[in-house]
């Protein structure tokens, strides 16, 4: 085992390499930082005080030409949800550590003193630095001012003004292939985990990195070459496919059709304004304005579903806009005009906040009567007050649930603590399922049942029908294991219905790690990690209780399906039962 | 049986007199308010929806000529530390519900328009009626107002503007015998919920009422005699003694000898700027400027240990200032002026707010940098923003943990999201046991293990002694019958250390219910009732993990005890061990 670990200490400012422990050799990514969170971060502890710990992890195949697996995970116990959390980011940097071989950064106890520092590794180093001087400003302007300092190759994380608030909504920001801060391990507050600990940036450049150590080169080249083509040939995942020629937003159309794209803080799930702000309008304006897309948030991607937006004179790039994003910041507030929804975006970026969280921490308010519904100029003067860490500010940076106390709101769409993302579970009753039961809170990503639900991805399941633990049980294990490997969770669309693919993906991590792992056991290793997660939660005081969405969407009909969320607790508990 | 309940619908404005039921027949007080919460309110529900009921209810013995027995239960779900939650107060409406044999009021479902109500109750009837002309507005001018318009006699509970927010810093307020609105159910956020359903305010009026039914006046004469004797000799308690002549703010001399004092938001556990704010520096300075003292909170208190505490110029009565709160607006502020605190007082108690939480409140503010630790004018700058209804005030008016974590604060002393009471629990252990496992969360009166601590009451214990789980239990236990019963807790005092005393107080109940109780079934009724509370509270989804103090208290040490909160979880968990 060559993979080493690099351990961080804000207290004491050292950092060591250490051995990466055998019993961790076959985990990468999400498997290994909720492992090393799980062995060394009590569960009861203050996420925001000495105890925690932040973990950086790329995935197993992370760093070798395996297609769309520039993936980076960061574990910590979140400040949001008060459970473990995983966040996982597309990002060069990821790959530039599975390179270094350096297959976790572990961040503990905390600084004391008011100084932030920038961590900077190299293949033989890693040294702290003074970062005061990019306190309290904007991301993508300090973006650049690290590029000029530490050169252009470099990868960057980093965390924003939100963080500095310690606020609950604050991601861990990367840098697209652009240099742009709009790669985000965004969810659980895993930023203000950063900052808590005096950590502003980390700086890691690649230069002299031996690549990832193949330990059966003929199986890794024979796996990914199964997996790139079931990628390519695959209508959602190939070129010119619907990722690539609309991003994630080809779902606007889609989820508003299938009456589940929650309008104006889940008050309908429909709307016909919804088109305005889709993914077809969107590819046209990035088109007119010379915008960028296609584009990949890493070398190596194969999908390529990300873009750059700009503004209409095809100035001040935002990166991408994702489908989630767009959906947070657009009809979730009554706001289906692209360039607002582009700018609070780009604010979302420029401060360090998760746009799911930062969508629905507006739409409550507007819910509160705070600001209309609809009301984008606003909403983008609410990004300001955050900005510059106001009273109300603060209020908005800690979230949805916080922001909905504050303004004295009961409809709060959130599953322990975290915000809903963009499918209305009334609805579509499978990612219900998931919102209630992931280890993460509510997150889309954690068991993508609309896959099947919606797309006939995997199968097909009628988004009615109330009988959803199988397949978010099923949905849930797989995702742990793409997480695990440093795949984007996409390739899930393409291996999910073609079996080729599906070997390919299992034979590329077998050729990494010289194992002899089948399609068989991604289900054990999938629920092994779930299993990690929750015995975590359960350790810090979760109950089946946790599992539940709010009252609101289990009383309240959506239009116009005139669904309530009606899946029995017993299935919901049915999930993770014994 | 001829007691009645009174049941209102928020929703239909609907109100019904029913028969109380046989099996609540032994219950008042705590007991029954928590009897019914659990009866009729589902453990999971959001508190400030329409499943969650609040519910009034008088004492067994409230009515009567049972000294110093005029309280009244406030229970409910509780949105502060989201389980159940009984507050109380002594007022003069106690009694009159008492006598009109009004066992319990309970409230539910929830108005859907923006109208506030006053519900206006006689003995023979409830009415709904507009309140709005009272929205927005201090409770000391209001209160005033419903006095003119209803007649000097009648008694008020009320809500203020903090509850209008629905802010989980929000209580019921009662009048006290002058009509200032100063006699609080302050903890836990009763006030919202009460607020969440359209209800302003409660009139009583009590013409008719036949008075509480003795099922044997002997024994409740004999009994009520034995009670009285026992006030009227133990020296806390006794004419002339530690409560009646300076107050609950006796303690505070006390508590800072004892290093417990808590300073500048749990920093330190004395300061010998205390006295400035003792119970003895008060009571001179009322006699000077012409307030009242001692004073009684309702009519046939023996102890009387109120005041009306007033400005420099014997204007602007406040009502009494309570040890608890001018240790929380006062010391813990880093504040040791009785004026300034008075001013805090006196505009908690026009908002509707508990002076614990807004005390605590205030201090995690100063901890966290937003103003200075001893700024007694910006601190009260502070509650004119919560009068104002901003955002700053909406933080504020949401509580310790709210603000603690708006202004990214570490050190935020709660258990179960409820502040602290004023002792420090690293240097008097047995009250940080009650703080920690009492289904109220962090409440000094759940298990007032002070009294044996360090005021050598019913035993002696060793403040500095880990094992408290039994005292705390015993404690935790006879208070919850003194709170069924309608007793003032401070008649443990006497009763702790006067066997006759208990004698006479159980004999006071038999009297009135007819029943055959001795000495020995206090413990048994206590745990039931705390059982009932706890199962509740566990289908809520808290666990063990909810019974714990804060990091910053076990691992900080006070000085200048040097101590931290060293009970080992296994003792936390003896308490209510099956």
């Amino acid at each position: 085992m060559t993979k080493k670990i690099l351990r961080v200490n804000m207290k004491t400012l050292e950092t060591k390499f250490e051995d990466f422990p055998e019993k961790y050799a076959a985990l990468g990514g999400r498997g290994l930082t909720s492992t090393i969170v799980s062995d060394e971060v009590p569960p009861t502890c203050n996420p925001l005080g000495p105890h925690n710990k932040l973990i950086f992890a790329p995935g197993i195949v992370t760093g070798t030409k395996a297609p769309s697996s520039g993936r980076i995970s960061v574990g910590c116990k979140s400040p949001l949800t008060g459970g473990i959390k995983e966040a996982n980011a597309g990002t060069k940097l990821a790959q530039m550590l599975g390179r270094m071989q350096i297959a976790a950064i572990i961040i503990e106890d905390k600084n004391e003193g008011d100084d932030y520092y920038t961590l900077k590794v190299t293949q033989d180093s890693a040294e702290l630095m003074n970062a005061n001087k990019w306190v309290n400003r904007g991301l993508y302007e300090v973006y650049k001012e690290i590029f000029d300092e530490f050169g252009e190759h470099v990868g960057i994380a980093g965390v924003g003004i939100a963080a500095e608030m310690l606020a609950a909504n604050s991601g861990v920001s990367f840098n697209d292939m652009e240099g742009l801060p709009s790669r985000y391990a965004g969810r659980g507050g895993v930023g203000a985990v950063m900052a808590s600990k005096g950590l502003k940036f980390m700086v890691v450049d690649e230069t002299g990195a031996p690549g990832v150590t193949l330990a059966d080169e003929e199986v890794f080249k024979q796996g990914t070459k199964k997996l790139a083509k079931s990628l390519a040939t695959h209508d959602v995942t190939k070129p010119h496919g619907a990722l690539n020629s609309y991003g994630t937003s080809v779902l606007v159309n889609i989820i508003n059709e299938a009456r589940g794209l929650p309008q104006c803080n889940f008050q309908r799930g429909q709307s016909e304004d919804s088109a305005k702000v889709s993914g077809e309008a969107k590819a046209e304006a990035v088109k007119e304005r010379g915008g960028t897309r296609p584009h990949a948030c890493h070398p190596g991607c194969i999908m390529q579903c990300s873009e750059v937006w700009t503004d209409k004179q095809g100035k001040n790039p935002v990166g991408v806009l994702e489908y989630e994003s767009v959906w947070a910041l657009g009809p979730n507030c009554g706001i289906y005009d692209l360039d607002i929804i582009g700018e609070l975006n780009r604010a979302c970026n420029n401060l360090g906040m998760d746009t799911i969280e930062a969508g629905n921490t507006i739409a409550v308010a507007m819910d509160g009567g705070f600001l209309e519904f609809g009301d984008g100029q606003r909403a983008l003067e609410l990004m300001e007050e955050i900005k510059n860490k106001t009273p109300l500010g603060r209020i908005l940076a800690n979230g949805t649930e916080f922001t909905g106390k504050a303004f004295g709101v009961t409809r709060i769409p959130v599953v322990k603590h975290q915000a809903l993302p963009a499918y209305d579970p009334r609805a579509i009753k499978g990612i219900g399922v998931t919102y209630a039961t992931s280890p993460m809170g509510a997150d889309h990503t954690a068991g993508y049942a609309i896959a099947t639900e919606i797309m006939g991805v995997g199968g097909e399941a009628d988004p009615l029908d109330t009988s959803k633990a199988e397949l978010s049980r099923n949905l849930q294990a797989a995702t742990a294991v793409v997480d695990t490997a440093g795949y984007c969770l996409f390739t899930a669309f393409a291996v999910l219905d073609i079996p080729e693919g599906l070997e390919g993906m299992v034979e590329s991590v077998n050729g990494v790690l010289g194992s002899n792992l089948t399609v068989d056991d991604i289900g054990t290793i999938g629920m092994s990690i779930l299993k990690t997660e929750r015995d975590f939660n359960k350790a810090a005081g979760f109950t089946k209780e946790d599992d539940r969405l709010p009252e609101f969407l289990r009383e309240e009909k959506s239009s116009p399906s005139g669904e309530v969320f009606d899946v029995p607790d017993e299935e919901l508990d049915k999930v993770f039962a014994e």
